[in-house]
């Protein structure tokens, strides 16, 4: 048996997020679907991070075993070849056996790409979470402060999340108004503000949820000083709604 | 009775193009829908051009005439607020009873972008048409250039084409290689060729017809010395395929 590591990029908006369902139709059963129709093998993926329903990823990391011969450069074109075209493997390499693609994280970062006021694009609204008001950036940056290291995250945390402990390290957090925003393959030009955070992991629903509060504190909903309390409370209702997935990516896993 | 013309911005990926159909869910009635909404009016919408199914649109013209008092900005607004998110006004005046944006119409430009050789990108397949082949852009600039001027184009007309004369000119016709494409609200970065042809107006896919036979001209299916001829056999068997519709936008309507 010999383990393959895939790097996978992929735009969440026609897909139920990640994680396999008995209903099939997520990004982790086509990819299986696609492996095993090349191997013909039964397969089980690994993957780093469970994106929600319409969340893309620039960076997701999966990792199978097969008993096939096949390179992975062949693997990786002929996964090419017959997944939709929404979904791409941008690497395919022999790993360890021992490497869990989730375990073994370092660090993850997800973005948020927020329009603040209209977007009038008819080609990037897929891609921007459209906040219907101005935001003041400098008061979500002060808040965004007191949320740097390691806390108990649950007044972040969503409903059924499954984690032992809530405690979660946020390496960064950075709120940055831009005008341009770019990526591997594109630019996107408007007036957006992107919030980008950077942890060892993250509880379900964690970036929404505190994305969705920095926004209640650009509006001026929530003041900046309130978020060292609501992070304290360990409770829930405190903290603002959780953010849309529209405007979400998966950045980079670190190993 | 006053005059309101359109500038409208449109990803075609989920449309039947532009052009009404009695089951609905075109383009243009979806507009039409949306207007009639706001001014409480049945209303008659003339397009500049009827684009095909899944083809965008940077810059579509339309007129409707209204009783209402709005001004255009405040219909171009409320439009905004209750169009689909991948049709966007980009403008909105008022205009002379007398304006016809087909007729007036001066040139029209339409551009393609092809991918030579392989994507890999998950979200900007919806705008490229992906050629699994080396294009020889320089044999395609020197058919191209055959096709200059005023000519009858029938051999690059669609079937069921309603013009009375298929005499139309053409008034530039590039074929460029670039690393960047550049559009008003993204930039995409690849391995492109576009195609960009201008001229007073088109026959039914001929931009589709031009466009399949240049790229069958870059693959050195066809030489490209075979375009006069082509041309002057005024028999649509002559070109080459009708291009996809996947990678071609409606650029701009000049009057």
């Amino acid at each position: 048996m010999k383990y393959i590591s895939l790097l996978i990029e992929y735009d969440g908006t026609r897909y139920l997020g990640w994680q396999s369902q008995t209903s099939g139709g997520t990004i982790q059963d086509i990819l299986v679907e696609v492996i095993s129709g090349i191997t013909g093998e039964k397969v089980r993926l690994t993957g780093a991070s469970r994106t929600d329903a319409g969340v893309h990823a620039l960076g997701q990391m999966a990792v199978f075993g097969t008993e096939s011969r096949l390179e992975p450069d062949v693997i990786m074109r002929a996964m090419n070849a017959r997944l939709p075209r929404d979904i791409r493997v941008l690497g395919c390499r022999e790993t360890d056996s021992s490497f869990h693609p989730r375990y073994y994280a370092l660090k993850k970062s997800y973005f948020y790409l927020i329009a603040a006021g209209r977007s009038h694009s008819a080609f990037l609204y897929r891609y921007l979470w459209e906040v219907r008001a101005d935001l003041d950036a400098d008061s979500m940056t002060r808040a965004a402060a007191q949320l740097l290291g390691e806390h108990d995250f649950s007044s972040f945390m969503g409903s059924g999340c499954g984690s032992k402990t809530q405690v979660r390290t946020i390496y960064s957090l950075d709120v940055t108004r831009c005008g341009e925003m770019h990526f591997m393959s594109a630019s996107f030009r408007g007036d957006f503000i992107r919030i980008r955070v950077e942890a060892n992991a993250f509880l379900r629903h964690m970036v929404r949820n505190v994305v969705g509060t920095l926004v209640e504190v650009g509006k001026g909903k929530i003041s900046d000083q309130a978020v060292t309390e609501i992070l304290r409370s360990c409770d829930r209702k405190n903290a603002g709604p959780t953010a849309p997935a529209r405007g979400l990516f998966l950045e980079r896993i670190t190993y």
